[in-house]
């Protein structure tokens, strides 16, 4: 049988939009998700689960309500459910996320920047 | 608040062992783990849950009993639950990988190499 491994640089060269998570791998019932960010995301919360954040290439930042942090290529981190957060990028910010299936981008907030959901590269 | 991004390198110098995963967060009841690999794993299976294998640096493989997969540094692989597989290594190989919380690491096979479980860094 033929193993094919998941290599995030190929399918980064596949999309091109920001904040729009495409799905490369399911874990059991979690999926992670390749995504783009630059600029501004939406305040949101997921009611329902935590979100782990990992960077694979430049920097981005997450506001909370009562702090920020910043996360580097080969950094993660994890956001706990029901925590309203907001992430930002200045320049453009290859990320992973890790989270269950049917997990909507923008949570509670929904607006023009929520993306399909369940898009697989 | 004082937020803290969990930085990969760092956590990697903190251990020397081969084949005993750390875990460094954890996502509702998942855990991300890091580990090097070193040599040759036993043949093992778990059950009850797939696997995912991360490469953060370095290259290792998955031996199947009908083929066999290379992963190198940016990519990943699931193995799927049930199916017999063997990690090895020829260079130290940095890995980070996501399970469930509870996964022994040998899985069925049990032997020297099962690593003390839901050990934290």
């Amino acid at each position: 049988m033929k193993y094919t491994p998941i290599n995030f640089s190929k399918k980064f060269k596949l999309f091109s939009d920001y904040w729009a998570p495409k799905t490369i791998a399911q874990l059991n019932n979690y999926q992670f998700k390749l995504v783009k960010f630059k600029g501004e995301f939406v305040w949101h919360k997921h009611e329902e689960t935590d979100e782990a954040f990992i960077v694979l290439q430049g920097q981005m930042r997450i506001l909370f309500r009562d702090g920020e942090l910043k996360l580097n290529s080969g950094e993660m981190y994890i956001v706990p459910k029901g925590i309203e957060h907001k992430p930002l990028a200045e320049q453009e910010c290859q990320m992973m996320l890790v989270e269950p299936a049917g997990i909507i981008n923008t949570g509670d907030a929904g607006g023009s920047l929520t993306a399909e959901g369940d898009v697989w590269l």
